[in-house]
């Protein structure tokens, strides 16, 4: 039984392993207690080894070698290294992403190839490590939320649009002001953040584009990164700006009094799938519709070293919540003819229960 | 024979092919000449389909059906998508990205599927349209360049120290002002910039960090994408704050050299290796190494909706240059105790020959 990765540390499971960022593709190999990480000239240098547990082998005098022995392709090499380096096994667990094709040409040359999914189950589970660097992520993103707060707040309105330092504000506009804040904090919207306002904010994952009307409700879903860590934040805020209407007042507070009674029964041993029930349940009774209507996404999901990741909070779950899970709670309702409304936290698992991973006030109407 | 993808659109041939942003996995299916996309209620209404030739399914009713019948998995609601978009087709081509636990469920189920790679090879060559917006990606990643030349202008020296504003100037820091170059401009750094200097510059791929001597070379590698249309650009500059060291400056004065020898060669017809084999000879001509040491890497790629793409630009590649190709070339040199050089620019090859994507001088030492 050897352990098998390609690919660049884009995969969350190579990142975690590593600790290092690795920007192309590289072959990472366990093999009983021995772990494996191939470099080439580019790369090496740029993984410290020590501290983490793998060897670092640079592959340059490996593919001399193996090209005076006719290897050519990527697949070919493979065969190569698990042959000098996993002798003798020929059952490899990989992650779904693992390249099919090097899969097929592993598997044409007697390898059995299985996927293992998720790959480093244990990855779910954070660290006190791993929850410092995400609290500093949680803690940068509500800047950008500080950011969109303070400008609604300095915004006025004109014919029913917003307006800001005289002319009329848009979500790009805002994204812009938001990713200014970003990295002055020190992090990175790589994933494309949404702000979307009016029959946009409406499509839960529209990013959100053009002026933004009095009244309508403007959805702001920040998610991002801290380079040096690694570790993504998810946060969600709807505002305001002037007055809503009473039906979009009343999806606001059906979302945040679902949030809350959710994020309550979050501890050790719940089922992940009752959290997003006590979600269904309460918007249900608020006489909103779940399921292909108003509530129309799952109450939320882990998040790491990506942005989505295990466990999954949503009506067909199986996990169960432990000590250490990150997850979101995030209740929305959706109806074209009104608006959008999410609010989104990060809550950490802990022994005792549950803790909010930032605090950051939900705010609504801006006048 | 049907093609099929499921994937987000950080899969570079379904962002081509849907030409919008969707952020979570979804089925791709052609059969003979029908296209279908499959939206959940999230992602429909991001996609307009009209002007792109395929048709949009909303899954909601059909994952309805399917759990009725039982379908519990991603991997089993693909098999009843298929038996009903793509009826009798048992033979599928995949890109190499496809998730292997769906396709070995695939196979399972009586399909033949196998890997094409690239996917969709066409996306090598570009169109005006695509031509014209990594122009506009490039023109904007110079931006960073003249952020980065300015404040080198202004720095002083002490103590060997690179020093801006009073304080020692970092690799950190630089990367900052570009980022908001960039985020003022339009585009954004979802990769992650090398910024590099000392020893970490002769590392091709270290990010970079830290404080930055005087007379030490500054390799400043940029790719941001405009996240409006999805194209990168992929741009290098290597500067030095005061006065090389000779040895240094005879680097420099190769890279260059050997880059425009290389540039000139750049026709439809060509032999992408010709190209690398060009830069390789220039640099060995000069006294320099070229493999494991110096010259270390190849000497470019194509670039479009991924930073490294088709056409490849090195010794083993078997690609000839067509009208529509726009690659990299980036000849380089790193040595430990000298530092590291490159210089990269995006060449499009036309009818005629090649024209660059954008002019920037390679200046190298600032005073």
């Amino acid at each position: 039984m050897a352990d098998l990765i390609y690919d660049s540390t884009k995969n969350a499971d190579l990142r975690w392993k590593i600790k290092a960022e690795v920007s192309d593709p590289v072959p990472w190999i366990r093999a009983g207690d021995k772990e494996y990480l191939f470099l080439d000239h580019r790369e090496m240098g740029v993984v410290n080894a020590g501290k983490t547990g793998f060897e670092t082998v640079l592959i340059t005098t490996l593919l001399d070698i193996a090209r005076a022995e006719g290897v050519r392709t990527r697949a070919e090499f493979m065969v190569f290294l698990l042959a000098r380096f996993a002798p003798g096994e020929k059952s490899l667990t990989v992650p779904r992403s693992f390249p099919l094709d090097m899969a097929d040409h592993l598997r044409l040359h007697g390898f059995v190839v299985d996927v293992r999914h998720p790959f480093f189950p244990e990855r779910a589970v954070k660290t006190d490590e791993e929850i410092d660097a995400m609290r500093h992520t949680a803690a940068c993103t509500v800047k950008g939320f500080e950011r969109i707060e303070k400008i609604l707040g300095e915004a006025g309105i004109e014919d029913g649009l917003v307006t800001w330092q005289g002319a009329p504000l848009t979500s790009e506009w805002l994204k812009e002001e938001v990713e200014i804040a970003f990295v002055r904090a020190g992090v990175a919207d790589v994933e494309g953040m949404i702000i979307s306002s009016g029959p946009h904010a409406a499509i839960p994952h529209h990013k959100g584009e053009g002026r933004i009307r009095a009244g309508e409700s403007i959805v702001c879903d920040l998610f991002p990164l801290d380079r040096r860590t690694g570790y993504f934040a998810d946060l969600t805020r709807t505002y305001v700006k002037g007055a809503p209407s009473p039906r979009l007042q009343a999806m606001f507070d059906a979302v945040k009094e679902a949030q809350a009674r959710a994020m309550k029964a979050v501890r050790p041993g719940a089922a992940a799938r009752e959290i997003d029930g006590i979600v269904r349940h309460e918007l249900g009774e608020g006489g909103f519709d779940t399921g292909d209507k108003g509530f129309t996404h799952s109450t939320g999901h882990g998040v790491g070293l990506e942005v989505h990741e295990a466990p999954s909070v949503g009506e067909r779950s199986t996990d169960t919540l432990q000590p250490g899970h990150i997850i979101t709670v995030e209740p929305g309702l959706y109806y074209p003819e009104h608006g959008g409304i999410r609010i989104e936290d990060m809550v950490l698992v802990t022994e005792m229960g549950h803790e909010l991973l930032v605090e950051h006030p939900s705010v609504f109407a801006i006048a």
